[in-house]
């Protein structure tokens, strides 16, 4: 070892002790007489010093040869300081060197290798391995880290079984773009790189694996936006002879235990809410139950409620759904501010015609936009079906139902943002229920899986599969797990009758022949007893960012890629030999430039 | 839950309980008046009982309509067994069914699940969901589950950091052949994937994560052997601020943590040898040491022994090498048996021109194939060098260096088997050190690097970088773990330094541009504060073949693929739709049929 202790673990029992350090300056103060390095590595920083008289000539010389980052060998023994530094854990002793070794120079970083760098987005990914020595990337590290850890003691405790399922695999054209692999040994043909282990999980059920689980890579070539990318990782799991509930309370477990391993948090018992629920309170099927602000419908489409109509109000009389949020507090927002957040609902991105308030001033008065079609009296029964307080501002959007939902959804979470109620260090867990098996693509006009194909529709829902007019209402045994708003984990019972799933492939428009081709194994398979099994997969990209309470599931990705899928670091992907090509029997046919 | 208990768990101690299984029928013996299940779960066996007059008559009709491999369901009573069975956990008992319900039917499978199977490979691998219910394919799965834990286990203990690094990375030409991946936002461009994460573990080190493993999936696009697949798992590892030592220690440290975890095995210290002797002394770089037979020169290439020349054998006068080895207690070989071996390594496979014997009788007196230019006192001298002792006999190759020394591997191996000396619960473990840095590819007329680019040469070979001639004599700070005959792992001390780096891509006949273009960034890394590091990889489901005394990996890979790349279960890799080549800009070049 070119070391015998790290820069983080020396303490004042230690000195007097003679130990090697190795590690990369961080800074050096020069004052001639006396020099000072900071030396660091992944445990901490260690001070070294050096003192005219005490330290041999040539030793100062070697030190003011060095510049940031030089990566140094240091040996020398352990004193107490002086002035001690109560803000690291090695504060209290430096070491008074009498080796100093360059192990090797380093030219000047491009950027700050500091908690607060000066580095842009795009120099820091080209110089990802020098971003990732700053403390919080490696620290987003470290805790991804002990997530897996800390997963696997849960799984391995519950007796699941990790199992590797193949990355080569099929193309299938149901769900998201595949990646695909050209075969040499089976030219003209492709391997598809797996978006999730979904099939392989569900013949290890078949085979009597019963509980299994996986941390496992997956892949998806989809368009990318600012948090997702084409690699990424599952927490994948599948049980046999379960329930939902089953299912549910053994996740919850696995979650509950990594906020109390992790976070050191005892989480309370995740609350649950029908998909239905959800919408019609928060028009989201992941709200942020961080804070209420439930939606509260005027004119309904859940509720049969109407207090708009017939008072010459032509945009709510038109409206299929009148819905709006109180915000307590808020009567106080003057004009420019709610003008500025009718603009804000107007963006392309939210879609809005406009935004409606009433403000129930701490007088008792009400004031609204809309006082030339509504009384006070009016405005009074508002007040009360939206439950508001003297002091509290209502807003309030109508239309289509399905837009109105999901513009107050956005503007319901960008005041809860505005209030300071989205605290990243403050989780809020909910389980969604009861989602409905198909949703209809207007554009392809046809249903489509919400969830996947393999998902089982709820027994007493089965019978209305008959009927195409009531497929939209059939709810699926399906789940998702939401904290703080974001979906970090999805599942569902799967249909294990071949029968059933041979309907399902046909509801969703295969043909016999297109069904057999490419699931034709599982069908199979569910011939050979199949047990009742379900399952679910976590994000785990994700969830590790909201352990970290970060926003961006990149920072907690080694080596991420940016929006275009490159890795600017590498520079790929790239072009590749005209021989390669040909042995793949490939060609691409793009216009050479 | 479908079930209260497993079927392996039920003791005498739970008699008169009512619990409730969940399993697969493995048997039905129908008495008339009695019928018993044996009913399977990964647990194990648990038997059920009906019993005229005791049990409801529709459990008896329910119980005679069962098949192999239904999924069933079942409550009853446990109690203690009339006749147990001392063979199985559950023996003792049996459970008084009270309720029987059948979750899922199945077909007959197309061959016997049992320990024995009546199923040939093709079938097996076409319904591996059905094999893999099989209690000796499980228990390999089992195994390899515990593999993984135990490596974690020791590599967290020892302040390692699992990084997942990405899958989608750069393809280059040095190497194996990659797997590449048509990059659709980037037409024109590929990614590949890793035939490891060599390069990424050092940028790791460069960004200070001083520990780093994963146990990872990497891809290799080769013609396959038997116990090749496209997709294979290794743990891999590197560290910083060691040296080769340090890297030793540990890893030897990680297999013996293995061996006494997952199979209660003390490990003796693993012995080390040179590459050079391996050569000499077995003819392989990955000797079986489970037995002696070391290699004997009666005209040396390492030594400069000669017993052989000058007495008129035209075959031993031209030879290069003239190497035996002494096989024990077989002087009673018969001419036939003599016959038998000589015809063997005269297959093409070995390619030997012919084998010479030499017979060590009980008496002391000698016999061999070449009496007649050799005498008995010759014959003595050769007896004494092999250090042979009467009853032996010992078996002499000749002719170039190379060949012999590969042919004599494959004899001794041969005999080795042959003895019985080569027992799959037997495990001797080796290290090997010292590779050569270089070997020259003769049809390329070019230097390839034995281990890999980034491997170091010795210090104190490096001046040797600089003659043309020397080349072949520098060693590597390169070792490989070899377990039974078989290499597990293998790693080396990096290159840190830019300039080394640069001149080892020169020396393999990189241009500067096409080193810049394909590994640009690592050689940049090194310039920005590169510390000494080295690691190692193992071959994760080779190691899980040899814990599980198998040579077959396939057997310990829950979905492999056969020897032409092929999936055979799910058909794959298979077409792709015309829609999916168009949108990733390529084509295929193969003649449509």
């Amino acid at each position: 070892m070119l070391r015998s202790k790290t820069c983080g673990e020396l303490r004042l029992s230690d000195a007097n002790t003679t130990v090697t350090l190795a590690g990369w300056v961080q800074t050096i103060r020069d004052k001639g007489g006396v020099l000072w390095i900071d030396l660091r590595d992944r445990y901490g920083i260690t001070q070294l010093l050096l003192e005219d008289g005490q330290t041999a000539p040539e030793l100062f010389t070697t030190a003011r040869s060095l510049g940031r980052e030089f990566v140094v060998q240091a040996t020398g023994t352990v004193i107490e300081r002086k002035s001690k530094n109560p803000n690291i854990p090695t504060g209290d002793i430096e070491l008074k060197v009498t080796e100093l070794t360059v192990l090797n120079p380093a030219k000047l970083p491009p950027f700050l290798i500091d908690d607060d760098t000066d580095g842009g987005d795009d120099l820091r990914m080209k110089y990802r391995y020098l971003d990732l020595r700053r403390n919080p990337v490696r620290r987003n590290l470290e805790l991804r880290h002990r997530m897996a850890q800390q997963t696997r003691v849960y799984m391995d405790g519950q007796g699941f079984i990790e199992v590797e399922t193949p990355v080569l695999i099929k193309s299938t054209p149901e769900g998201a773009r595949d990646f695909v692999v050209p075969s040499r040994m089976n030219p003209g043909e492709f391997y598809a790189l797996p978006q999730s282990p979904q099939t392989f999980k569900q013949l290890l059920m078949v085979s009597g694996f019963d509980r299994y689980y996986q941390i496992v890579k997956c892949f998806r070539d989809e368009d990318l936006r600012a948090d997702r990318q084409p690699e990424f990782t599952q927490i994948d799991c599948e049980m046999s002879f379960v329930e939902q509930e089953d299912v549910l309370n053994m996740f919850e477990g696995l979650v509950r235990h990594l906020f109390k391993s992790v976070k050191g948090i005892d989480l309370a018992e995740v609350p649950r809410m029908t998909y239905a629920d959800a919408m019609k309170f928060y028009g989201s099927d992941k709200p942020d139950t961080r804070f209420e602000m439930k939606f509260v419908e005027l004119k309904g489409t859940f509720d049969t409620v109407d207090l708009t109509s017939g008072k010459g109000f032509g945009v709510f009389d038109s409206a299929e759904l009148v819905v709006g949020i109180n915000v307590p507090g808020c009567a106080h927002y003057t004009r420019k501010q709610i003008d500025e957040l009718t603009d804000w609902v107007k963006r392309p991105q939210i879609g809005a015609k406009g935004l409606i308030y009433v403000r129930y001033n701490e007088d008792r008065t009400l004031k609204s936009s809309v006082d030339k079609f509504y009384s006070e009296e009016d405005l009074q029964k508002w007040a009360v079906q939206f439950g508001a307080k003297p002091g509290d501002l209502m807003l309030i959007v109508s239309g289509d139902s399905a837009k109105a939902r999901k513009q107050l959804n956005e503007l319901r979470l960008e005041m809860g943002t505005r209030l300071g109620l989205r605290d990243p260090n403050v989780f809020s867990t909910l389980w969604v229920l009861d989602f409905p098996l198909l949703e209809y693509g207007e554009e392809e006009a046809r249903w489509f899986a919400m969830h996947h194909p393999f998902t089982s529709p709820k027994p007493e829902d089965i019978a209305l599969l008959d009927k195409e007019e009531m497929l939209g209402m059939v709810r699926a045994n399906a789940y998702d797990l939401v904290i703080n708003g974001t979906e970090v984990g999805g599942g569902s019972i799967r249909i294990f009758n071949r029968d059933l799933q041979a309907r399902m492939f046909s509801l969703l428009g295969f043909s016999d022949e297109e069904a057999k081709a490419q699931f034709g194994f599982l069908m199979d398979a569910f011939e050979y007893g199949a047990p009742p099994h379900g399952g679910l997969a976590f994000g785990f990209d994700r969830l590790c960012s909201l352990f970290g309470g970060s926003d961006s599931i990149r920072d907690f990705i080694a080596f991420p890629k940016n929006n275009s899928g490159r890795d600017v670091m590498i520079d790929s992907p790239s072009a590749i030999a005209n021989k390669q090509l040909d042995e793949l029997k490939i060609a691409t046919t793009v216009p050479t430039k």
